[in-house]
């Protein structure tokens, strides 16, 4: 158990006779991504058994000998084979008279279920009547790195970039190390560098980069990822010295048509491009007077030739807003610029759109473009980097808050309607859509900061494939295979991590304002912090009451629901309790459900989060002669910081708003 | 007027027959200074008359000729002579039988003579009858520059350092600039790098910098100024491995008598060393149970032999403090920790006491070592660089401020009980005392960035010498030489500088209580920036009321001060409302003694504040044709900052009060 290798952490299961009866492999070399699979099999049997099964490397099975009696009995082979008609990524395992088949549409099919069969073995469920077949949920299930050419990771927590250093590509042991992690969890897309692209990250689409881009994208492609650049909108300009970036003006299209040309000749298996523009202070068609479909299709017709794809964010919104303006509103931000050019993408542009309609806050509605939308390709996009979650100080296990989102209805159809719907293709029909996730790793010997932040990346993987699962299976999963079978490991850390969210929730910003951070750096309490910068990002307290209106009354967000959401969420009363300082201004003697007014929940939840952030630590600790010291104390010591930090964010928020009310906690606990 | 030269921009008066007529001076040139001075002269005189007077460099006047008949009416010589019995860097400037005659105690005497004399004619007052004789006040008249040897400064507002760069030291034609600079108003100390003595920083008294040092002391020496070093307590550890800075073990004097002996040897006219000691992280006594007097006391005894002087700053206090901890108080800790120790330092050790007892606010009240330490030499520290006073993008003239601050009284004796007596030595006689004043320069073009910032430089070298002048003596001297003779240019200038601190007080934080200001850069408004943070600074502002009770029911800080100060702090209805938030918790109801509420004063305050500042761009702009474009639309950009973010501020604090008492504005004015 040193973590270096997450849950790929293979462990000697000698007393499992069944793993052990394992000693040939049947695999049709031809197929790289295929083979991949079957060397992690033998990599995993090795470590399990002690010793390497026997990889017969001939089309599948040809060569297979007959069992004889004394094998008749047990499992021990294994199969891989590609098989015509299944849908691409899919597979099906089973186990046949004492052979355990891996049926797959495609190489990636293989290899996921060359995975998924050694999650079986890692967490010793039975081989004998084995039948799993899985085909992928969504088509695209990527990765964003925000990973800076320098080697800073933009909100990383984990340390430096595994990517890049001193402008240069890094492509090592750990890159392999790290396509093998994503592979196993079904990852097959990445963006390795910042969607913010500045200095020398301009130039990975020339000269400069293209070898070692190259040798990454090969080294990704064996274990069926693609790899996707982000693009600087203004490289024409910066690159060329071209005055313009004008996506209407002839030559500007025609820099681009040369340019995709070189680069998708010469960076094999490149997806596409991912964009951030005109949001932020980046370049983009709005500076020309074009709109966002403009400057899209432009970039997707000239990637059109070689299959390349537009992935285009939403996150567009005025960041130089007058916090005295209480008509923008932020939140509705997405939706105004994007609904109108609904129809007008290109079929290889994929609008990347954030779950909720600010920035990733611990609590937000799904932003109202997922059921606005109907004929733009679109993907989700949710951050497994805790940036406003705790920055990985912090447990907090994200999955089951993905899955409320994935879950949401929108309305949108009679059925199947949800975003998971959408983004999986099944509402729309779509087959250019999927899901990513702003990439939770770094350079850290551990990968994400804080060992239980692997969760998010383990989930997001696994619940993108298989959206089906539930976030306490997911969490079960994880749990086994990185920490081995141990129940008593396995029932704490399962209460920490489905607990975690809720937790986090309740000791920091109440009710759905979210923002209640430390500006710029957005670790730890900082009520005001936001409230009269430019941001767009208010709690507007006053001695009365707190939220936003964004009824009908106020600045309408709630009505850019389908209904029943919007009538829904434009009454305080029928607003879901845990948006609701999101969607009103609220007194704060206002009465919720429980009969409790909105400052005495301020009070108790806060009072509650701190304890319950104790409570966690301290059932962690029971923990400490079943984990190697190593790993315990790195885990403690954020626990315990979370602890004390958790009491921080308590006082301040509930001082905030007693000195701010001057109501009193009706339990008389102490506030400052 | 270029602004190159400050006030030393000279300029054509070739209307004004008296400077006309001076053709010679008589000095003597054995002593380099007094050259400098009689140099100066010469220069000013070639750029006023168009042509280069002769210099006879003889004993003084011992080869003057006779008057002839043309030249018996008219002024057409200077003579420089040092004549024994005067007090130290003293002169006497007089106008006798048409000569004009300086003489002066020593060479800074001439120096400080003669730019006294350049003065009187750039302002072209009449030279016929002159006769003016000045000693200076503070025997110690001090910049402390925060410059760090990567070139950056530390609240610098003025472009980077002049001295260092790359970690090495600079030696170059604006060194000479500004030692000109500085000897013109008679400043004779200067601290070339930041207190906070940190990396390359610490090597300054090795071999790795001796002789740069030796050149930039020397260039300096000539113009009357001691170069004096910021040094790293911890020096001993981190520059020759030792395991401890105890400073009453006795190898660590040996180290630091070793060092001594060395540097003063190898940098001639080196004055001493500033210490920071554990202060805000940096290293000190305390580490080792020793107290601040044995720390000075032990780096003292090493100087001694050399002359040196140790100073040794009283900004001590605890940076960690948790706020919800009312007993703590951050004013205080200056007192507390230096006033037990008062007659135990060495005669070679100046304590150095900040103006107040936080941290260079915009009002504070005088710091109670001031009055409290009766048998320790001490100085003054003021802050030119405009930290908490608009950074010099906001006017702030300062001089008023330090009037102030100077004119108090301490009560300490029955007469010459003042700041300005004691650090002037008249209270207790001391001769190590003074005044220094964190500087504001940079390598801006102009020097301080706002071209209305050097006025603080300029004035505080002023009033160290002199400090029987006023504010506004002092504002137009430096608009006259800064600017020319141009009453109108004077008039307005002149409202701009005098208004300009109280104009910033008012729409800032309110009476006294300080500090709303965003963390770590401190520029701009953020109520509860430092509320909760752990620096001692806080507001507590309720929705009852604000302020921090330091009387005796509260902090007693009011105490620490003689009578009747004390009685008068320790009072709501006696203190002076100007300070009255930072000595008393206030309700917001409370009548003021212009009937208004206290709610209402934040609220007039802070409109007529913005008001003032938009009022100020408005008269400078009738400047538009009698200044050359370039001074004009920097000082005029400034302004318009100024002006906008003045509104910012109004509103944030307004608004903040507004929200937290639910009382209205009684004019009904526009509040968020």
């Amino acid at each position: 158990m040193n973590f270096e290798q997450l849950w790929l952490t293979y462990v000697k299961k000698e007393n499992n006779k069944e793993i052990c009866g394992i000693r040939h492999i049947y695999a049709d070399c031809d197929n790289p991504t295929a083979t991949h699979g079957a060397e992690e099999l033998l990599l995993a049997l090795e470590v399990m058994t002690g010793s390497k099964p026997v990889l017969h490397k001939t089309p599948m099975g040809d060569d297979a000998e007959e069992k004889n009696a004394e094998s008749a009995e047990i499992i021990d082979r294994i199969k891989l084979c590609i098989v015509p008609g299944m849908k691409a990524e899919s597979y099906h395992i089973y186990e046949n008279e004492n052979w355990i088949m891996i049926e797959a549409s495609d190489g990636k099919g293989i290899l996921y279920g060359a995975f998924a069969l050694i999650r079986q073995m890692q967490r010793e469920k039975s081989l004998k009547g084995l039948n799993v077949f899985k085909e992928p949920a969504a088509p695209l299930r990527m990765l964003n790195h925000w990973d800076n050419m320098d080697g800073s990771i933009e909100r990383g927590y984990s340390g430096n970039s595994f990517f890049f250093e001193n402008n240069e590509i890094i492509v090592n042991e750990r890159t392999k190390t790290y396509a093998r992690l994503l592979a196993s969890i079904s990852i097959n897309a990445v963006v390795i560098n910042n969607v913010n692209v500045k200095d020398n990250a301009t130039c990975l689409i020339t000269d400069r980069y293209f070898d070692k881009l190259k040798e990454l994208s090969e080294s990704f492609a064996g274990y069926g990822i693609r790899l996707f650049l982000s693009l600087n909108y203004a490289a024409p300009m910066e690159l060329d010295g071209l005055d313009s970036a004008d996506p209407l003006q002839e030559d500007i299209k025609q820099w681009w048509r040369e340019k995709m040309a070189e680069v998708f000749t010469k960076i094999p298996n490149l997806g596409g491009f991912l964009i951030k523009a005109d949001s932020e202070g980046r370049p983009g068609p709005f500076t020309y007077g074009r709109n966002h479909a403009d400057g899209a299709n432009m970039l997707a017709e000239a990637a059109e030739p070689y299959g390349g794809l537009i992935i285009w964010r939403c996150f567009v919104y005025n960041c130089r807003q007058d916090w005295r303006d209480k008509k923008t509103d932020r939140a509705r931000s997405g939706y105004d610029n994007f609904m109108p050019l609904d129809g007008e993408f290109k079929d290889n542009v994929i609008l990347q759109i954030k779950n909720g309609p600010m920035d990733f806050q611990v609590r937000e509605p799904v932003l109202p473009l997922f059921g606005g939308l109907k004929a733009t390709n679109q993907m989700l996009e949710v951050q497994i980097a805790q940036e406003y979650t705790g920055q990985q100080r912090h447990v907090c296990y994200l999955i089951p808050m993905f899955k409320e989102i994935m879950d949401f209805h929108t309305y949108v159809a009679k059925e199947k309607d949800t975003v998971c719907d959408i983004v999986t293709g099944r509402t729309f029909g779509h087959t250019n859509c999927g899901m990513a996730a702003v990439a939770n790793t770094g350079n850290d010997a551990n990968w994400t900061g804080h060992d239980l932040a692997a969760a998010n990346l383990y989930g997001f993987g696994r619940l993108a494939y298989e959206p089906e699962l539930t976030a306490e299976e997911i969490a079960s999963e994880w749990i086994d295979l990185t920490f081995g079978k141990d129940e008593e490991i396995k029932q704490i850390l399962l209460f920490i991590l489905i607990n975690s969210r809720g937790i986090y929730e309740k000791y920091t910003s109440p009710l759905g304002i979210g923002w209640m951070v430390n500006p710029a750096h957005h670790y730890g309490p900082s009520v005001d912090g936001y409230e009269y910068d430019r941001w767009g990002t208010y709690h507007r307290a006053d001695h009365l009451g707190m939220g936003v209106d964004r009824s009908d009354k106020g600045t309408g967000y709630a009505m850019l629901y389908n209904e029943p959401n919007a009538s829904a969420y434009n009454h305080m009363e029928t607003c879901p309790e845990e948006l609701l300082l999101f969607f009103h201004h609220v007194p704060y003697t206002y009465r919720l459900k429980n009969g409790k007014t909105l400052i005495q929940h301020i009070y108790d939840t806060h009072f509650e989060g701190a304890a319950e952030a104790a409570q966690m630590r301290k059932q962690f600790e029971t923990l400490k002669d079943r984990l190697p010291e190593k790993i315990y104390k790195r885990i403690d010591e954020r626990l315990l910081h979370q602890e004390e930090h958790s009491k921080e964010w308590r006082d301040q928020i509930n001082t905030y708003f007693y000195r701010k009310s001057g109501i009193m906690d009706e339990l008389g606990r102490e506030i400052y």
